[in-house]
Protein backbone atom coordinates (compact mmCIF):
# COMPACT_ATOMS: atom_id res chain seq x y z
CA UNK A 1 0.00 0.00 0.00
CA UNK A 2 1.21 3.57 -0.43
CA UNK A 3 0.75 4.46 3.13
CA UNK A 4 1.16 8.15 2.74
CA UNK A 5 -1.71 8.70 0.38
CA UNK A 6 -3.63 6.09 2.00
CA UNK A 7 -3.45 7.93 5.03
CA UNK A 8 -4.51 11.65 2.88
CA UNK A 9 -0.99 12.96 3.14
CA UNK A 10 0.70 12.60 -0.09
CA UNK A 11 3.49 14.93 -0.32
CA UNK A 12 3.87 15.76 3.48
CA UNK A 13 6.36 13.51 5.40
CA UNK A 14 4.97 11.93 8.90
CA UNK A 15 7.07 11.18 11.65
CA UNK A 16 6.20 8.46 14.52
CA UNK A 17 9.16 10.03 17.08
CA UNK A 18 9.70 6.19 18.80
CA UNK A 19 11.08 6.26 22.09
CA UNK A 20 13.25 2.71 22.24
CA UNK A 21 13.51 0.55 25.78
CA UNK A 22 10.88 1.75 27.85
CA UNK A 23 11.06 -0.01 31.15
CA UNK A 24 14.70 -1.03 30.42
CA UNK A 25 15.55 1.81 32.89
CA UNK A 26 14.12 4.60 35.55
CA UNK A 27 16.27 6.96 33.28
CA UNK A 28 15.17 6.00 30.09
CA UNK A 29 11.11 6.26 31.73
CA UNK A 30 11.99 9.29 32.68
CA UNK A 31 13.10 11.13 29.69
CA UNK A 32 9.77 9.93 28.02
CA UNK A 33 7.79 11.64 30.23
CA UNK A 34 9.55 14.80 30.06
CA UNK A 35 9.88 14.46 26.24
CA UNK A 36 6.93 16.24 24.12
CA UNK A 37 6.77 12.97 22.01
CA UNK A 38 4.18 10.34 23.27
CA UNK A 39 5.50 7.16 21.55
CA UNK A 40 7.40 4.53 22.34
CA UNK A 41 7.68 0.85 22.99
CA UNK A 42 8.36 -1.28 26.46
CA UNK A 43 10.31 -4.10 26.94
CA UNK A 44 7.87 -6.15 29.38
CA UNK A 45 10.52 -8.62 30.56
CA UNK A 46 12.41 -5.02 32.92
CA UNK A 47 12.08 -3.97 36.36
CA UNK A 48 10.24 -0.79 35.02
CA UNK A 49 7.91 -1.88 32.45
CA UNK A 50 5.55 -1.86 34.99
CA UNK A 51 5.98 2.19 36.06
CA UNK A 52 5.65 3.02 31.64
CA UNK A 53 1.67 3.05 32.64
CA UNK A 54 0.64 6.04 33.79
CA UNK A 55 3.72 8.35 32.90
CA UNK A 56 1.89 10.32 30.50
CA UNK A 57 -1.86 11.43 29.49
CA UNK A 58 -0.96 10.84 25.62
CA UNK A 59 0.73 7.72 25.89
CA UNK A 60 0.95 6.21 22.53
CA UNK A 61 2.61 2.87 23.54
CA UNK A 62 3.38 -0.57 21.90
CA UNK A 63 5.58 -3.55 23.00
CA UNK A 64 9.27 -3.89 22.47
CA UNK A 65 9.58 -7.38 21.53
CA UNK A 66 12.67 -8.37 23.74
CA UNK A 67 14.48 -11.25 22.58
CA UNK A 68 18.27 -10.65 24.12
CA UNK A 69 19.57 -8.51 27.03
CA UNK A 70 23.03 -6.93 25.77
CA UNK A 71 24.03 -5.48 29.12
CA UNK A 72 26.55 -6.79 31.47
CA UNK A 73 24.88 -5.34 34.64
CA UNK A 74 21.74 -4.67 34.66
CA UNK A 75 19.95 -8.03 32.55
CA UNK A 76 16.08 -9.87 31.96
CA UNK A 77 15.10 -12.55 31.67
CA UNK A 78 11.93 -14.51 28.71
CA UNK A 79 8.75 -14.26 30.21
CA UNK A 80 8.03 -18.13 29.27
CA UNK A 81 9.90 -21.12 29.39
CA UNK A 82 11.48 -22.05 26.65
CA UNK A 83 15.05 -23.24 26.70
CA UNK A 84 15.93 -21.73 23.64
CA UNK A 85 15.14 -18.34 24.91
CA UNK A 86 17.81 -18.05 27.27
CA UNK A 87 21.45 -18.57 28.36
CA UNK A 88 23.35 -20.39 30.53
CA UNK A 89 22.09 -17.79 33.32
CA UNK A 90 18.55 -17.74 32.66
CA UNK A 91 18.94 -14.42 30.52
CA UNK A 92 17.46 -13.33 27.44
CA UNK A 93 20.49 -13.98 24.71
CA UNK A 94 23.32 -11.64 25.46
CA UNK A 95 24.02 -11.12 21.95
CA UNK A 96 22.24 -10.87 18.89
CA UNK A 97 24.19 -13.44 17.04
CA UNK A 98 23.62 -15.91 19.98
CA UNK A 99 20.07 -15.27 19.94
CA UNK A 100 19.77 -15.92 16.10
CA UNK A 101 21.87 -18.88 16.57
CA UNK A 102 19.54 -20.56 19.13
CA UNK A 103 16.09 -19.30 19.15
CA UNK A 104 13.51 -21.78 17.95
CA UNK A 105 10.21 -20.10 16.28
CA UNK A 106 7.65 -21.69 18.74
CA UNK A 107 9.58 -20.56 21.60
CA UNK A 108 10.38 -17.69 20.50
CA UNK A 109 6.11 -16.68 19.32
CA UNK A 110 4.95 -17.78 22.69
CA UNK A 111 7.36 -15.25 24.36
CA UNK A 112 6.46 -12.27 21.76
CA UNK A 113 2.56 -13.50 22.65
CA UNK A 114 3.45 -13.58 26.58
CA UNK A 115 5.12 -10.31 26.14
CA UNK A 116 1.98 -8.45 24.76
CA UNK A 117 -0.31 -10.07 26.61
CA UNK A 118 1.69 -8.70 30.27
CA UNK A 119 1.60 -5.10 28.88
CA UNK A 120 -1.88 -5.91 28.18
CA UNK A 121 -2.63 -7.37 31.90
CA UNK A 122 -1.27 -4.50 33.36
CA UNK A 123 -3.52 -2.23 31.37
CA UNK A 124 -1.55 -0.89 28.74
CA UNK A 125 -3.43 -0.02 25.69
CA UNK A 126 -1.07 -1.55 22.97
CA UNK A 127 -0.78 0.41 19.63
CA UNK A 128 1.97 -1.58 18.00
CA UNK A 129 4.70 -4.09 18.27
CA UNK A 130 8.52 -3.27 17.25
CA UNK A 131 11.54 -5.29 17.85
CA UNK A 132 14.51 -4.84 20.43
CA UNK A 133 17.83 -4.08 18.32
CA UNK A 134 16.02 -6.57 14.99
CA UNK A 135 16.12 -9.38 17.06
CA UNK A 136 13.09 -10.65 15.16
CA UNK A 137 14.28 -10.41 12.06
CA UNK A 138 15.73 -13.33 10.93
CA UNK A 139 13.56 -14.22 8.25
CA UNK A 140 11.19 -17.35 9.99
CA UNK A 141 11.03 -15.01 13.17
CA UNK A 142 10.15 -12.31 11.20
CA UNK A 143 7.37 -14.06 9.72
CA UNK A 144 6.11 -15.05 13.05
CA UNK A 145 6.25 -11.19 14.27
CA UNK A 146 3.92 -10.35 11.54
CA UNK A 147 1.90 -12.99 12.57
CA UNK A 148 1.59 -11.99 15.57
CA UNK A 149 0.90 -8.64 14.90
CA UNK A 150 -2.22 -9.60 13.01
CA UNK A 151 -3.19 -11.92 15.35
CA UNK A 152 -3.75 -8.92 18.00
CA UNK A 153 -4.70 -6.33 15.36
CA UNK A 154 -1.68 -4.01 15.97
CA UNK A 155 0.93 -2.67 13.84
CA UNK A 156 4.54 -4.15 13.79
CA UNK A 157 7.45 -2.19 12.74
CA UNK A 158 8.64 -3.17 9.37
CA UNK A 159 11.14 -1.28 7.77
CA UNK A 160 10.55 0.01 3.94
CA UNK A 161 14.11 -2.05 3.19
CA UNK A 162 15.72 -4.95 4.83
CA UNK A 163 18.97 -2.98 3.56
CA UNK A 164 18.43 0.03 5.78
CA UNK A 165 21.63 1.10 7.58
CA UNK A 166 22.01 0.10 11.92
CA UNK A 167 19.37 -2.68 11.51
CA UNK A 168 22.44 -5.34 11.91
CA UNK A 169 20.72 -8.03 9.74
CA UNK A 170 23.21 -10.44 7.91
CA UNK A 171 23.16 -9.62 4.15
CA UNK A 172 22.41 -13.44 3.23
CA UNK A 173 18.95 -12.63 4.81
CA UNK A 174 17.76 -10.06 3.29
CA UNK A 175 16.40 -11.58 0.14
CA UNK A 176 14.40 -13.65 2.36
CA UNK A 177 13.65 -11.53 4.54
CA UNK A 178 12.22 -8.69 1.44
CA UNK A 179 9.80 -11.61 1.24
CA UNK A 180 8.22 -11.92 4.72
CA UNK A 181 8.06 -8.37 4.58
CA UNK A 182 6.57 -7.80 0.65
CA UNK A 183 4.06 -11.04 1.65
CA UNK A 184 1.97 -9.37 4.37
CA UNK A 185 -0.70 -6.65 4.21
CA UNK A 186 1.33 -4.35 7.35
CA UNK A 187 2.70 -1.11 5.90
CA UNK A 188 6.53 -0.84 5.83
CA UNK A 189 7.47 2.62 7.11
CA UNK A 190 10.85 4.71 6.36
CA UNK A 191 13.67 3.95 9.37
CA UNK A 192 15.47 7.06 10.82
CA UNK A 193 17.92 6.12 13.16
CA UNK A 194 20.69 8.45 14.59
CA UNK A 195 22.12 5.06 17.18
CA UNK A 196 25.07 5.06 15.16
CA UNK A 197 26.00 8.65 14.87
CA UNK A 198 28.72 10.01 17.38
CA UNK A 199 26.84 11.87 20.40
CA UNK A 200 28.54 15.19 20.02
CA UNK A 201 26.78 15.37 16.30
CA UNK A 202 23.83 14.03 17.03
CA UNK A 203 21.19 17.42 17.71
CA UNK A 204 22.92 18.25 14.08
CA UNK A 205 22.34 15.11 11.93
CA UNK A 206 18.21 15.04 13.85
CA UNK A 207 18.27 18.78 12.35
CA UNK A 208 19.89 18.00 8.93
CA UNK A 209 17.68 14.50 8.82
CA UNK A 210 14.73 15.87 9.14
CA UNK A 211 15.06 19.02 6.93
CA UNK A 212 15.89 16.24 4.43
CA UNK A 213 13.10 14.36 4.56
CA UNK A 214 11.13 12.77 0.95
CA UNK A 215 7.54 12.70 1.35
CA UNK A 216 6.64 9.60 3.19
CA UNK A 217 5.87 8.21 6.45
CA UNK A 218 8.88 7.67 8.85
CA UNK A 219 9.50 5.69 12.12
CA UNK A 220 12.30 8.05 14.02
CA UNK A 221 13.70 5.67 16.35
CA UNK A 222 15.91 7.34 19.32
CA UNK A 223 16.72 6.42 23.15
CA UNK A 224 16.38 9.00 25.00
CA UNK A 225 17.62 8.97 28.47
CA UNK A 226 18.45 11.65 31.17
CA UNK A 227 21.96 11.86 33.07
CA UNK A 228 21.95 9.65 36.66
CA UNK A 229 24.16 7.16 38.50
CA UNK A 230 22.90 4.05 37.43
CA UNK A 231 23.14 4.95 33.84
CA UNK A 232 27.21 5.27 34.13
CA UNK A 233 27.47 1.46 33.65
CA UNK A 234 25.86 1.25 30.11
CA UNK A 235 28.63 1.16 27.57
CA UNK A 236 26.25 3.47 25.21
CA UNK A 237 25.00 6.47 27.59
CA UNK A 238 26.40 8.57 25.58
CA UNK A 239 24.30 7.97 22.80
CA UNK A 240 21.14 7.83 24.64
CA UNK A 241 22.17 11.12 26.36
CA UNK A 242 22.85 12.66 23.61
CA UNK A 243 19.22 11.77 22.05
CA UNK A 244 17.53 13.18 25.08
CA UNK A 245 19.71 16.33 23.84
CA UNK A 246 18.36 16.39 20.80
CA UNK A 247 15.06 16.18 21.10
CA UNK A 248 15.12 18.58 23.62
CA UNK A 249 16.60 21.00 21.22
CA UNK A 250 14.01 24.17 20.33
CA UNK A 251 15.38 23.68 17.00
CA UNK A 252 14.70 19.85 16.44
CA UNK A 253 11.42 20.56 18.18
CA UNK A 254 10.48 23.29 15.97
CA UNK A 255 11.50 21.48 12.71
CA UNK A 256 9.73 18.12 13.38
CA UNK A 257 6.33 20.18 14.35
CA UNK A 258 6.49 21.84 10.63
CA UNK A 259 5.74 18.38 10.17
CA UNK A 260 3.08 15.55 10.71
CA UNK A 261 3.38 14.18 13.65
CA UNK A 262 1.17 10.88 13.52
CA UNK A 263 1.63 7.97 16.54
CA UNK A 264 0.99 4.16 16.29
CA UNK A 265 -2.58 4.64 17.60
CA UNK A 266 -3.63 6.66 14.66
CA UNK A 267 -2.18 3.75 12.41
CA UNK A 268 -3.70 1.18 14.52
CA UNK A 269 -7.17 2.62 14.80
CA UNK A 270 -7.40 3.34 10.72
CA UNK A 271 -5.85 0.09 9.90
CA UNK A 272 -8.43 -1.96 12.19
CA UNK A 273 -11.12 0.27 10.69
CA UNK A 274 -10.17 -0.43 7.11
CA UNK A 275 -10.43 -4.13 7.96
CA UNK A 276 -6.60 -4.34 7.31
CA UNK A 277 -5.97 -5.51 10.75
CA UNK B 1 23.27 -25.55 69.83
CA UNK B 2 25.14 -22.82 71.53
CA UNK B 3 25.79 -21.20 68.48
CA UNK B 4 28.26 -18.71 70.37
CA UNK B 5 29.70 -21.00 72.45
CA UNK B 6 30.12 -23.65 69.44
CA UNK B 7 31.57 -20.74 67.60
CA UNK B 8 34.15 -20.63 70.67
CA UNK B 9 32.77 -16.90 70.98
CA UNK B 10 31.88 -17.42 74.29
CA UNK B 11 30.39 -13.90 76.15
CA UNK B 12 30.86 -11.93 73.07
CA UNK B 13 29.11 -10.08 70.50
CA UNK B 14 28.94 -11.38 67.27
CA UNK B 15 27.64 -9.59 64.31
CA UNK B 16 26.96 -10.49 60.90
CA UNK B 17 26.06 -6.79 59.39
CA UNK B 18 23.24 -7.90 56.73
CA UNK B 19 22.51 -5.74 53.28
CA UNK B 20 19.19 -7.03 51.86
CA UNK B 21 17.60 -6.49 49.13
CA UNK B 22 21.03 -6.44 46.83
CA UNK B 23 19.75 -6.35 43.04
CA UNK B 24 16.84 -4.28 43.46
CA UNK B 25 18.28 -1.17 42.54
CA UNK B 26 21.09 -0.05 41.10
CA UNK B 27 21.65 2.31 44.50
CA UNK B 28 21.32 -0.25 46.16
CA UNK B 29 23.76 -2.04 44.65
CA UNK B 30 26.21 0.89 44.74
CA UNK B 31 25.54 1.47 49.02
CA UNK B 32 26.62 -2.18 49.69
CA UNK B 33 29.96 -1.06 46.87
CA UNK B 34 30.39 1.80 49.49
CA UNK B 35 30.12 0.30 52.86
CA UNK B 36 32.75 -1.54 54.85
CA UNK B 37 30.49 -4.71 55.50
CA UNK B 38 30.24 -7.71 53.02
CA UNK B 39 27.72 -9.62 54.10
CA UNK B 40 24.26 -9.36 51.66
CA UNK B 41 21.36 -11.29 50.17
CA UNK B 42 20.51 -10.99 46.44
CA UNK B 43 17.23 -10.79 44.73
CA UNK B 44 17.47 -13.09 41.80
CA UNK B 45 14.12 -12.18 39.67
CA UNK B 46 15.47 -8.17 40.16
CA UNK B 47 17.09 -6.52 37.14
CA UNK B 48 20.36 -6.25 38.79
CA UNK B 49 21.05 -9.29 40.30
CA UNK B 50 23.76 -9.90 38.03
CA UNK B 51 25.98 -6.88 38.61
CA UNK B 52 25.79 -8.07 42.62
CA UNK B 53 29.11 -10.36 41.26
CA UNK B 54 32.27 -8.14 41.07
CA UNK B 55 31.10 -5.24 43.57
CA UNK B 56 33.88 -6.24 46.02
CA UNK B 57 36.65 -9.10 46.67
CA UNK B 58 35.25 -9.98 50.38
CA UNK B 59 31.70 -10.45 49.00
CA UNK B 60 29.55 -12.95 51.16
CA UNK B 61 26.33 -13.30 49.47
CA UNK B 62 23.98 -15.18 49.90
CA UNK B 63 20.20 -15.73 48.52
CA UNK B 64 17.45 -13.07 49.41
CA UNK B 65 13.84 -15.55 48.56
CA UNK B 66 11.67 -13.32 47.05
CA UNK B 67 8.38 -14.58 46.78
CA UNK B 68 6.75 -11.13 46.89
CA UNK B 69 6.96 -7.65 44.76
CA UNK B 70 6.01 -4.78 46.80
CA UNK B 71 6.86 -1.73 44.66
CA UNK B 72 4.20 -0.12 42.39
CA UNK B 73 6.81 1.39 39.60
CA UNK B 74 9.93 -1.42 39.69
CA UNK B 75 7.97 -4.99 39.35
CA UNK B 76 9.69 -8.67 39.53
CA UNK B 77 8.34 -12.07 37.89
CA UNK B 78 9.09 -15.35 39.58
CA UNK B 79 11.81 -17.46 37.54
CA UNK B 80 9.36 -20.39 37.74
CA UNK B 81 5.82 -20.94 36.28
CA UNK B 82 4.18 -21.93 39.33
CA UNK B 83 0.23 -20.39 38.87
CA UNK B 84 0.22 -19.75 43.26
CA UNK B 85 3.19 -17.12 42.32
CA UNK B 86 2.20 -14.72 40.12
CA UNK B 87 -0.66 -12.06 40.70
CA UNK B 88 -3.20 -11.23 37.77
CA UNK B 89 0.11 -9.06 35.97
CA UNK B 90 2.45 -12.35 36.22
CA UNK B 91 4.62 -10.52 38.86
CA UNK B 92 5.03 -11.79 42.23
CA UNK B 93 2.24 -10.86 45.02
CA UNK B 94 2.10 -7.59 45.96
CA UNK B 95 1.53 -7.70 49.60
CA UNK B 96 2.98 -10.32 52.17
CA UNK B 97 -1.17 -11.09 52.80
CA UNK B 98 -1.73 -11.78 49.17
CA UNK B 99 1.45 -14.28 48.65
CA UNK B 100 0.29 -16.00 51.71
CA UNK B 101 -3.19 -16.37 50.86
CA UNK B 102 -2.09 -17.88 47.60
CA UNK B 103 1.40 -19.63 47.56
CA UNK B 104 1.68 -23.51 46.84
CA UNK B 105 4.24 -25.25 48.94
CA UNK B 106 5.80 -27.01 45.93
CA UNK B 107 5.41 -24.17 43.68
CA UNK B 108 7.58 -22.15 46.48
CA UNK B 109 10.26 -24.63 46.77
CA UNK B 110 10.55 -25.09 42.86
CA UNK B 111 10.96 -20.84 42.75
CA UNK B 112 13.54 -21.19 45.46
CA UNK B 113 15.63 -23.83 44.34
CA UNK B 114 15.45 -21.99 40.82
CA UNK B 115 16.74 -18.88 42.62
CA UNK B 116 19.75 -20.66 44.76
CA UNK B 117 20.47 -21.74 40.98
CA UNK B 118 20.38 -18.87 39.53
CA UNK B 119 22.80 -17.00 41.86
CA UNK B 120 25.12 -20.09 41.80
CA UNK B 121 25.33 -20.19 38.26
CA UNK B 122 25.92 -16.66 37.49
CA UNK B 123 29.08 -17.18 39.90
CA UNK B 124 27.77 -16.32 43.21
CA UNK B 125 29.54 -18.43 46.15
CA UNK B 126 26.22 -18.59 47.89
CA UNK B 127 26.83 -18.35 51.63
CA UNK B 128 23.30 -18.61 52.71
CA UNK B 129 19.50 -17.98 51.84
CA UNK B 130 17.44 -15.62 53.95
CA UNK B 131 14.17 -14.18 53.22
CA UNK B 132 12.48 -11.03 51.68
CA UNK B 133 9.73 -9.18 54.68
CA UNK B 134 9.45 -12.78 55.79
CA UNK B 135 7.64 -14.09 53.63
CA UNK B 136 8.73 -18.05 54.07
CA UNK B 137 7.64 -17.78 57.15
CA UNK B 138 4.37 -19.50 56.58
CA UNK B 139 4.67 -22.36 58.82
CA UNK B 140 4.58 -24.70 55.79
CA UNK B 141 6.87 -22.72 53.54
CA UNK B 142 9.08 -22.13 56.68
CA UNK B 143 9.35 -26.28 56.72
CA UNK B 144 10.39 -26.13 53.06
CA UNK B 145 13.04 -23.21 53.68
CA UNK B 146 14.74 -25.06 55.93
CA UNK B 147 14.87 -28.69 54.02
CA UNK B 148 16.03 -26.44 50.57
CA UNK B 149 19.04 -24.62 52.82
CA UNK B 150 19.48 -28.26 54.03
CA UNK B 151 19.95 -29.66 50.16
CA UNK B 152 21.93 -26.77 49.16
CA UNK B 153 24.02 -26.70 52.36
CA UNK B 154 23.62 -23.31 53.26
CA UNK B 155 22.68 -21.72 56.47
CA UNK B 156 19.30 -19.92 56.33
CA UNK B 157 18.50 -17.15 58.14
CA UNK B 158 16.20 -18.39 61.42
CA UNK B 159 15.51 -15.77 63.86
CA UNK B 160 15.90 -16.98 67.40
CA UNK B 161 12.07 -15.90 67.95
CA UNK B 162 9.41 -15.84 65.95
CA UNK B 163 8.38 -13.17 67.91
CA UNK B 164 10.24 -10.31 67.19
CA UNK B 165 8.96 -6.99 66.58
CA UNK B 166 8.93 -6.24 62.53
CA UNK B 167 9.17 -9.69 61.47
CA UNK B 168 4.49 -9.13 60.38
CA UNK B 169 4.25 -12.85 61.31
CA UNK B 170 0.34 -13.80 62.55
CA UNK B 171 0.41 -14.57 66.17
CA UNK B 172 -1.67 -17.88 64.96
CA UNK B 173 1.22 -19.37 63.19
CA UNK B 174 4.03 -18.50 65.70
CA UNK B 175 3.65 -22.19 67.97
CA UNK B 176 3.72 -24.18 64.75
CA UNK B 177 6.68 -21.59 63.47
CA UNK B 178 8.46 -22.45 66.44
CA UNK B 179 8.22 -26.25 66.35
CA UNK B 180 9.24 -25.67 62.64
CA UNK B 181 12.34 -23.79 63.95
CA UNK B 182 12.79 -25.95 66.47
CA UNK B 183 12.93 -28.90 64.51
CA UNK B 184 16.32 -28.25 62.08
CA UNK B 185 19.30 -28.81 63.02
CA UNK B 186 20.15 -24.91 61.75
CA UNK B 187 21.05 -22.17 64.41
CA UNK B 188 18.95 -19.51 65.38
CA UNK B 189 20.11 -15.93 65.24
CA UNK B 190 19.02 -13.13 67.10
CA UNK B 191 17.87 -10.32 65.01
CA UNK B 192 18.48 -6.59 64.97
CA UNK B 193 15.95 -4.93 62.85
CA UNK B 194 15.86 -1.05 62.84
CA UNK B 195 13.43 -0.94 59.70
CA UNK B 196 10.46 0.31 61.80
CA UNK B 197 13.02 3.32 63.40
CA UNK B 198 12.33 6.80 62.29
CA UNK B 199 14.85 7.80 59.56
CA UNK B 200 15.97 10.66 61.67
CA UNK B 201 16.43 8.49 64.45
CA UNK B 202 18.47 5.82 62.59
CA UNK B 203 22.54 6.48 63.67
CA UNK B 204 21.38 7.19 67.28
CA UNK B 205 19.05 3.54 67.47
CA UNK B 206 22.16 2.55 65.66
CA UNK B 207 24.75 3.20 68.03
CA UNK B 208 22.64 2.47 71.50
CA UNK B 209 21.49 -0.60 70.29
CA UNK B 210 25.08 -2.06 69.65
CA UNK B 211 25.82 -0.40 72.64
CA UNK B 212 23.06 -2.72 74.48
CA UNK B 213 23.45 -5.69 73.33
CA UNK B 214 23.76 -8.89 75.64
CA UNK B 215 26.10 -11.95 74.23
CA UNK B 216 25.07 -13.31 71.69
CA UNK B 217 25.21 -13.71 67.66
CA UNK B 218 23.25 -11.22 65.40
CA UNK B 219 22.07 -11.24 62.27
CA UNK B 220 21.70 -7.28 61.79
CA UNK B 221 19.64 -6.40 58.84
CA UNK B 222 19.37 -3.15 57.09
CA UNK B 223 18.83 -1.90 53.73
CA UNK B 224 21.41 0.75 53.06
CA UNK B 225 20.84 2.47 49.73
CA UNK B 226 22.46 5.76 48.82
CA UNK B 227 20.77 8.64 47.35
CA UNK B 228 19.59 8.89 43.48
CA UNK B 229 16.79 10.00 40.69
CA UNK B 230 15.60 6.82 40.79
CA UNK B 231 14.78 6.08 44.11
CA UNK B 232 12.58 8.84 44.45
CA UNK B 233 9.50 7.13 43.98
CA UNK B 234 10.18 4.41 46.89
CA UNK B 235 7.87 4.68 49.30
CA UNK B 236 10.54 3.83 52.00
CA UNK B 237 13.29 5.86 50.43
CA UNK B 238 14.07 7.60 53.88
CA UNK B 239 14.26 4.64 55.53
CA UNK B 240 17.07 2.73 53.24
CA UNK B 241 19.19 6.43 52.65
CA UNK B 242 19.15 7.19 56.82
CA UNK B 243 20.75 3.26 57.18
CA UNK B 244 22.80 4.23 54.32
CA UNK B 245 23.96 7.54 56.94
CA UNK B 246 24.09 5.39 59.91
CA UNK B 247 26.47 2.59 58.21
CA UNK B 248 28.64 5.22 57.38
CA UNK B 249 28.81 7.02 60.68
CA UNK B 250 32.05 6.79 62.10
CA UNK B 251 30.77 6.01 65.32
CA UNK B 252 28.19 3.44 64.53
CA UNK B 253 31.44 2.19 62.18
CA UNK B 254 33.73 1.88 65.65
CA UNK B 255 31.35 0.46 67.43
CA UNK B 256 31.45 -2.17 65.24
CA UNK B 257 34.49 -2.53 65.46
CA UNK B 258 34.71 -3.57 68.63
CA UNK B 259 32.27 -6.32 68.17
CA UNK B 260 33.21 -9.79 66.02
CA UNK B 261 31.93 -9.06 62.73
CA UNK B 262 30.94 -12.39 61.55
CA UNK B 263 29.83 -13.80 57.94
CA UNK B 264 27.72 -15.98 56.41
CA UNK B 265 30.82 -17.74 55.01
CA UNK B 266 32.53 -18.42 58.05
CA UNK B 267 29.53 -19.96 59.62
CA UNK B 268 28.42 -21.46 56.44
CA UNK B 269 31.98 -23.24 56.49
CA UNK B 270 31.82 -24.10 59.89
CA UNK B 271 28.42 -25.75 59.88
CA UNK B 272 29.90 -28.00 56.93
CA UNK B 273 33.18 -28.75 58.46
CA UNK B 274 31.37 -30.17 61.32
CA UNK B 275 28.37 -31.96 59.33
CA UNK B 276 25.65 -30.02 60.38
CA UNK B 277 25.49 -29.00 56.85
Amino acid sequence: MDLLNWLGLAGQRAVIVHHDDLGSLWAMNAAYQRLPYATGAVMMPTMWAAACLGLRADADLGVHITLNSEFAHHRWRPLTQGASLRDAFGYAWPTLDAAWANLQADEAEAEMRAQIDAALAIGIDVTHIDTHMGAVFRPDLAAVYLRVAQAYRVPAFVPDSASVPGLWIPDAWKPELERVFAAGPLPRLGIIDGYGQPPAARTGWTLATVAGLAPGVYHFMHHAMIPGDETQSLRDAATRLADFAAFTDPGVQAALGGEVLLTYRELRDRLRAAGIL
